[in-house]
């Protein structure tokens, strides 16, 4: 087994921030957590203080967030959970003033290959090229191999990370026929929409309320793209907020190239994530719940195929801050520090 | 202003019933409503005594249901919110004995126009032939000539209200490039499943959850086939729990024919549903939201194209007790008896 | 039947004064309704720009606020839906520029005998005196003979409707044994909190919990306190938060002076609310649920008595925006122009 | 440290079952559980073909349930997840058939010094007296000192265990003026109404409303009397059913002997509470929340007190599944076997 690390965690103020900060007080090879704060909390010298409910359960020491204290602190590797904006900053800084230092960035910030995608999608400036380069797009199930000697991870966002999982066989595998496009129907919890008050997210504007929002527009669409490899023309994917705290789920819809049956589907799946343990194929014939991955890490994955087998029907399911966000952030320091790829998720 | 009405009710103790029986007490043209229970409920005498929340409010006789009974009862018009299978049954029977009985039968067993594809999915009786032959499918929007001669009317189901109403302007227009597949992904509250308890609608497994349920195999997706003319093959239709107590959101797409315009697609909604006083058709930009249908009967559509032109989201909203069930069968009532289309709704 | 009545309504982008407006929309004894919007809204004409969902529903122009348009307006009474800064401005100015103009203030500035108890709690200049001495505290089931002559009602607060209507009856007959102390729990949906985005009110923050809140500085207590005639030190009064929409049930506990039977208590509740239509006293043995007020302008009261008879718990249920707020201030309406106590409200 | 334990749990397919399960299979000190399923499930051979939910996260075997089969089973502990009656016959076998075993019974049948306590409240035989003799309450914040030498634990009731940790403190302290009467009103989400559909727990019936059920005839009441000491006649104990998953709140009322400060208070609880790592006391001026005991074991108590010092209200906190049920169980393990209080707990 190697070594403990020592980690940095900025931005603990968020839905995804609290629950990494809650995975990493428990996980077996981290011997150290310093959170980062701004300097309005320069009084928290401990994240109790600042979340009570964390009073006799786990604790931490919190210090006032700037970069030399972050590339000095000994922390192995600094997980971002910040703004895009503030990671589009933090990252080549602390490049700089830690060569050696590895980051995990939660933000959209670090998650594409070409810079113009991010600016173009997200209305901010082009992040930092060097930054870039020694980027990985973090989603371990396609990924793991580029994890050990990875830099700086692009943590995935929520949604794509059930798209993805939930497509890639079926794409890897040829069986899709793209000409009668794809249909990705998301609906999120609320925690997905952050933590700060707005109309949007106020309790009577959402509960016993359903509706679909950012269509077309959403910062997510290019993820999807990227790693399905689906031109826009040919894909659809839509966001809609559901009434729970947490979860997503996914339907996705896809016709086939030829008829298949559905123990071929199961098949696919089942081979295709052999070895991966926090993707749960279900059997053919069982659907996934959003009541079955909310507070855990996995992303569960079923299907329903037409009697003809010509049309797929798709259900993924995760919870958007465990796999969808926290979970796959320590999923992803796992696979770069060489511990198991389930330490602290089970 | 044609004369006021006497009308029966059969089945009250579900969802559906209980709607229509609060919509049929204030309705302004309906001099007498009578509801006929199950000699279970024969000590039951006014509708208050068996829903409390309803004394002060309204109220009205019920009596021990039979078919003489109904059909002596000097109604003029019988609604049916029973079963399929007591629908099926009664619906020959009340003709029989009282010819001059209109029927507005909210099960699906007058939903559709050959009688083995009631058969087929809803593994039932064919229903009688002579009755199917003296029904129509009861979507004023669509079918309101038929509505004043009509004897038995087939009140539609929730989501199919919502899709047909959603996608036939675009059908019609002949907009929709069906070799791409249409498919309308639909998510309902837990009032379309009934009022028997199930482990299926039991709180603590709705509540915080989410899940997609039967998958190719929904009884209303012949209705769905039947109003908008798609093959079988060239659409899926799917069905969704959302915890929450009321109302339908579907999100539709479609790839066009050729590039449009959001303000021709805007302006083929208008156009078609002119006149229409209970679909409400949004301002290009603007979603439809469950929140602003629930408690009405109101069936609102909004829409979405990409830049591009080519991809098209319709997405329409209703209360699946009021558009959807309940409101509906009033609607067709004012049709049938040639009130004003809104009577008794808003 | 009286003439019918023109009303001025100011405020009505909070939740009580939207639900007033629905409510005077279809009020059959108003002839004429015009909202009164801040300068900010000035280009709204009609109420359903600023509600999307009152389209084909109902409807109203809309006029920017100011004390002269107001009073020129020839309404024959102003609501009054503003925050308490603003009503204690505009009833004095109201009244000077048109002293015929009746008002229904829904705030708290001109609930309180004393212009003292509302400053103390509050915190908050005193009520104009002279515009207090023309004030009524609007409960209509204690004191609708004040309403034909009122030309200030202040409209009660939706905690306190429900403690006092749940109580009276038994402070009146004397039964309580005040020494024993009087305990009043109520909770109470969302809208209660206001349609201001805050952290305590944003769907993640609500839903699955439940808080206590205000513990013995809720602004409602000296209504309570006015009305039972009971001193501070002899009841206690709680509020808490539901993870619901809208509704108040407050469970109120008393011992008695001597024991009671339950049909006693029972017709003690009857007797005090004869021809009370809006609140409804269940049968003993019946308790009243949230749902059966919701979206209803009843408050319904029931109670459990002990084996001994010593111990009496009563519960008390309403719509906050209901008989809480709009419901209660179109019932004050009624009672001051004359119409039956009922109209528009069922 | 104590040597590992293997374990046996009856009655899995409850929610306490099953979240006692979750918590044993990741219990340090527990090398092996074993389940026992009644005969209907003697297809299932591991638990995670029960619930899939399971699958690659935890797992152990399934047994057919039968005495000689947990006699024999070489498990120290068994708990026991079952209802009234099922207790009631298997801890006298139990202890027949193997009279080292020693059993956790999460049922009321063992919770009362008096067996004609049980029989009273729950209309059920009387448990075995020498079985009743072995037994003890097993509230380890007040009786951890028993549980070393215990036989057989009575795991108390989710309710009870809230309002005797949040007046236990001033009972002792004789601080409460008990002649003005004590009230305990608390609310639970819907987990602690049990698995099984009925109406009353149907989605519909629970969302969006909110209720008192089972006044003055809840069965917890005698172990509130039992433990805090006070006659029947001298508090008032309700229940309310709140439209959530988890977690109870309740807030207890009292009036006190004398004027008391803020500080002493706090002083009191954390003083009661000192070395207690699962009941957290909040800071004077704090109040605890659902949502920071719920997937918890703790119980978090806070207080309000008048400022005249003469009122007090503690709101005491608790997941119904966790401290008011599995977590306490597990609690009570600990105690008995030796392990340190919160192993496997946090």
């Amino acid at each position: 087994m190697n070594d403990p690390s020592r980690v940095a965690v900025v931005g603990v103020t968020g839905y995804a921030g609290f629950e990494l900060a809650k995975l990493l007080l428990r996980h077996p090879h981290v011997e150290k957590t310093t959170f980062f704060l701004r300097e309005s909390h320069a009084d928290i010298h401990c994240l109790s203080e600042l979340f009570p409910q964390l009073r006799g359960w786990g604790d931490a020491p919190c210090r006032v967030l700037s970069v030399d204290a972050i590339a000095s602190s000994g922390a192995d590797v600094a997980f971002l959970s910040t703004p895009h904006e503030a990671s589009l900053e933090l990252v080549p800084q602390l490049l700089a003033a830690n060569p050696s230092l590895r980051i995990i960035d939660l933000s959209g910030a670090f998650r594409f290959g070409r810079a113009a995608t991010f600016s173009e999608w997200y209305k901010l400036p082009a992040p930092d090229a060097k930054a870039l380069r020694l980027s990985v797009y973090g989603l371990p199930e396609l990924y793991a191999d580029r994890l050990p000697n990875a830099q700086v991870v692009g943590n995935p966002g929520c949604y794509p990370t059930s798209v993805i999982l939930g497509l890639r066989p079926l794409i890897d595998a040829g069986w899709i026929n793209t000409s009668r496009g794809v249909v990705c129907d998301c609906k999120s919890g609320v925690t997905g929409a952050g933590k700060e008050p707005k109309r949007d997210t106020h309790f009577v504007e959402v509960n016993e309320n359903f509706r679909a929002y950012n269509l077309f527009s959403h910062r997510h669409t290019p993820e999807v793209s990227d790693h399905l490899g689906l031109a826009f023309e040919d894909f659809v994917f839509t966001t809609h907020l559901l009434p729970v705290d947490r979860g997503i789920l996914s339907t996705l819809y896809v016709w086939l190239q030829s008829p298949r049956q559905a123990h071929e589907v199961e098949a696919l799946f089942r081979d295709f994530y052999a070895g991966r343990p926090l993707v749960r194929v279900m059997t053919a014939g069982k659907l996934p719940e959003l009541q079955y991955v909310t507070h855990t890490n996995f992303c569960d994955i079923g299907f329903a195929l037409d009697s003809t087998g010509d049309r797929l029907i798709v259900v993924s399911c995760l919870d958007n801050l465990g796999k969808g966000a926290a979970g796959q952030a320590v999923q992803n320091f796992n696979g770069m520090l060489g511990y198991p790829e389930t330490a602290g998720l089970l």
